[in-house]
């Protein structure tokens, strides 16, 4: 008879359910890892009320997974049990167009776990022995929890690839804070970061972000930002909030061939009106992506690991699996939570 | 007194007169060309029909110049009179944000030769030596004469840095038939042109382009491009023709992943319509450009030095300076024509 | 009982012996080629005389493979039989230090088919699914062969990544001469070939290379590129031969701020002395490789379909499989072949 | 008569001046700049001592200047009496190859302020105002004299252009501290800093270096750059003494793939050796550099403006212009000197 685990399965939109289900199997080029943390990102939210992936339900989600190994498929090499991980979430072909070109994001059959197949939010979940990634001993559980949100940022750090010394503006206080960090650990400067929450604006003065400006308190943060730049414009604007205006906005911040770097996620029919004209005798640039891939995994945890970046001040709380929806629900009413970890090992809260 | 030469004037718009003027005075850090041959460009019109710099006029336009040295001032160093020339016609300030960051076509004080200052379509033009670049004894005078328009492709080609072995969809066939053969040249394979021109595509063709798209003939050109791209789409896409509808069409020719090269210059009110998605999950980028600057003018002269790009075939007829009103109005007209020179040194007109 | 084949089987150094070998069989993630052509590279001698790769032997040597699908694993995705296919033959692992980083060719577990493991000098060689790439159907046979010598210098010219309109050298006529040829593709101008081969040298010019130098009748090689570079020396430079004097030379062949590209396999002792000043105030660079891998075989076949590059001059014969030994000393003495093919399909040479 | 200041000029080798001199008379495209501060960089010691740039004695040295604008040349442009500002050294003619190539350090006739003509070690010294750079109101004058030394360090930086979360070494103590801070800087981790000072390396670690390994007691420096790089090797690594045995050094703490960058000067007789099949086989890679040069400027004051960098731990003391002999002498006997700073203002030393 199957070994039996709970997990939370979204069984339909707006329908979490926890229950016993077998612990999966694994083949031999997959492991099996017992979760110690699993965090909540946006797009649990978007799963769960059925916005996202509704035609992969049921379904348990949760796709920031820190865990140690509980088995290993035969064909793994250099993981053993016990080991503490985390797990690079993309699936990819390998050898479609994209992936051939290093596009792995863009694979023609891009799935990522936790979001299309079974992930964290339960006791034990299963991953591509390649796609495990090694949390350095050093490194504590609440940050190595934190590996996977820092490797979208981290992804779209390296898109942007900003010149050292370069003035960078994010917009969203979401993610967008840890964009900002990143800003300044590649060299940026100044880092201004624009959104709407007191709370998160302060946090990120604390950690070290040049200016904040709240759009609440700030008429014209497109001025704004020109003046922080002597009157220029932000050489690096990024967008982590997901909507054409903010994205006109953004655009608006750059200086003549100042880059957007496109985070923020919009509907596939929100659109931005951007002039040709500021491209060609504007010289502006624009790229993008979504999620981190690969190596990510491995830089993220190299920077976590030297404490180039310090996720602790971020961690609002961790709730045991149990609580998970009621979580889901507060992320959305409670301006205070920032990053939410959940974890199957523990019977109450701990609020920091 | 001085000396006087003849010079075609735009006085007001749509008011050209030939007419004795003096020749251009020259300071210690400047030179003075002789012109042999000066080519057509659209701006040139633009100009002419007072929809470009009227603020400029009157002004002697033209800035394809081909020429030999006149008179030297004294700060000059390795020009001597005689020797043949073309000239970097970007004027830049040198120490300005954008000068400082290597941006020099977006410099505060940006002017260029021939546009906003008096230029070619005259005896004698004269220039700062810093901008002379030497033309090699084995380049005859038409080829000479090619190096400016093919600087501006150059610029973009070198922003777009298009992969090995990439395809290439170019929107247009005026500059972008160069564009197209610029792809090839940096190993661009296929390279797809498309225009509304038969003359052109055909030529372009046998100047070596893998397919060309009419479309007059082709109800979907981005299906078009789909199916000559193995269904994937362009891995880079340049608009040479100035529209926000052609825009958007290069846009979707885009492979997800792909990059826009913006060229053709619209309105700044002339907006197209992006989604954000396409940047954040599709990966796709733009940047832009609109002309040469500094060693676009050395990499030009080497390319076509060694015959990499030949210019002969796209150059229609010679003109005397007497002509180049007609010369002007004729290039709206007749669809054969394609470029156009204009020497105040000859009598008749060349047809090739 | 085992489905059995003919092969050329390097027993023990200088010992090749034609033999019934029993047929590969494939596991799930593996497919069955038959052979149709298989190229002779350098390596294959090296091999076969016991100075690599020795303690592989027995062996099957030849890596330059082109065939047909003959059986197909059930996990492979978009292959089936009788597909004209060429293969990657690196083989990594995917999770090292290297392979994570992107540098496969510096996986800790590389391998190579054919050089490590049995190759193309037989009628049926195996091969890891994902390693296989697709011949269109309009690119001939040979052509098909010659994909593999591509991508090892279509992967040094990316990691040179020349500026187009620079000054490129490349000392070595072996695949030096397809060095030049990619250089001139990639739009290097002038491209300078040195070599002793007057015949190579020849047929380089007459493939487009601007010029050529012959070692044997140029007293003063560096002297001359400098000649021919204006006096300044190349912007790149290519070894292709695989000795420390000729780096030291290509090195002072480059003008300050150029780079060395270094191809040709030097044993690990053999050392070059570079002065640490001409890095310094010289600004030159160097970076290497010594193979294709990945997408450059989408890359090689995308330039050879659209004829980028004509293969076809540098082909000298093909010879059956039973003339293979043969045809490997015949390359050490005659030095009017260039690229020698393998069949086991022919019963009789076919000279070009 | 002429202004007259006093100076300190290196009349002949080893034999340094206290004299007054003529104040420097500018042209129309200078600005004279009353010094403040002038750092004391070991180039000025090579020059004292005849081992550099024998040939421009007489010469004022000194080439880290802070100070204020005393007189504007009439085709300056914004920049006034009293402005606080440093100057870009690099005197280039920006015409030839090199220049035009945006290699301004290879300039065929390019010279340094300070270095080949008169500099900072006196009250008043000329500069072109195209190389003038403001210093903001909110930095303050040590700092502001900070600038020159992290120029340099800061175009090595750009040069190495390291992937962030990458390990990097820097052997060397003295400008390799900078170097180890720019390098954690731009996002590189783990930090190595290699030297034989106790005290600087003490230093390093307190502002932000994650190792140090001092050679007097750490018998094999390799070894130890592989055990802290996982067994692999260090990303990058950085060579800032000049000496052909450390560079051999730097080249073996690479992990296959990396990079090194060449900074410390060496004679241009002083060679390493390296193996070819490093470069081939093992991927890696070399470039170099010796000084800052244009926005390497305003890059080098906008880090400094937001503490991007802290200099003030570098600089020892600060002597009176009378005492620069004893400083320069001190400076290569007292291990405990690290930056000291001339000011012609000053009449005591002040120690830190």
């Amino acid at each position: 008879m199957a070994r039996m685990m709970k997990a939370q399965v979204v069984e339909s939109p707006n329908n979490m359910v926890l229950k016993e289900v077998p612990v999966p199997e694994i083949n031999d080029d997959e492991v099996l890892i017992k979760v110690k943390y699993c965090g909540i990102c946006g797009s649990d939210w978007s799963i769960y009320t059925g916005k996202y992936a509704a035609d992969q339900l049921p379904l348990i989600t949760g796709h920031e997974i820190f865990g140690v190994i509980e088995e290993v498929g035969q064909n793994a090499k250099g993981i053993k049990k016990g080991d503490r991980v985390a797990v690079d979430i993309c699936l990819t072909c390998g050898t479609c167009y994209f992936c051939r070109r290093g596009d792995g994001l863009l694979c023609e059959s891009f799935t990522q776990l936790g979001i299309h197949t079974d992930g964290g939010f339960t006791e034990y979940v299963k991953a591509p022995w390649k796609n495990i990634y090694h949390i350095p001993d050093s490194m504590d559980d609440y940050t190595a929890t934190f590996v996977e949100p820092l490797t979208a940022t981290l992804q779209a750090s390296k898109k942007m690839d900003a010149r050292i010394g370069s003035s960078c503006v994010v917009i969203g206080c979401g993610l967008g804070v840890v964009h900002a960090l990143l800003a300044k650990l590649r060299g940026c400067a100044p880092v201004i970061l624009v959104g709407d929450s007191e709370l998160r604006l302060n946090m990120a003065k604390e950690m070290g972000i040049d200016y904040t400006i709240n759009i609440k308190e700030v008429d014209d943060p497109i001025a704004e930002v020109k003046r922080l730049t002597g009157g220029v414009g932000a050489d690096y604007a990024i967008e982590a909030v997901g909507h054409h205006s903010t994205y006109e906005q953004a655009f608006a911040m750059l200086r003549r061939g100042g880059k957007l770097e496109a985070f923020g996620v919009c509907a596939t029919d929100d659109l931005m009106q951007l002039a040709p004209y500021d491209f060609v005798l504007g010289e502006k640039k624009v790229s993008g992506s979504c999620a981190g891939i690969g190596n990510d995994w491995g830089d993220a945890i190299r920077l976590l690991e030297y404490k180039r970046i310090d996720p602790k001040p971020m961690i609002s709380m961790v709730v045991p699996l149990e609580e998970l929806e009621d979580a889901l629900k507060e992320l959305r009413t409670n301006p205070n939570l920032f990053k939410v970890l959940v974890s199957p090992e523990i019977k109450e809260r701990v609020v920091f």
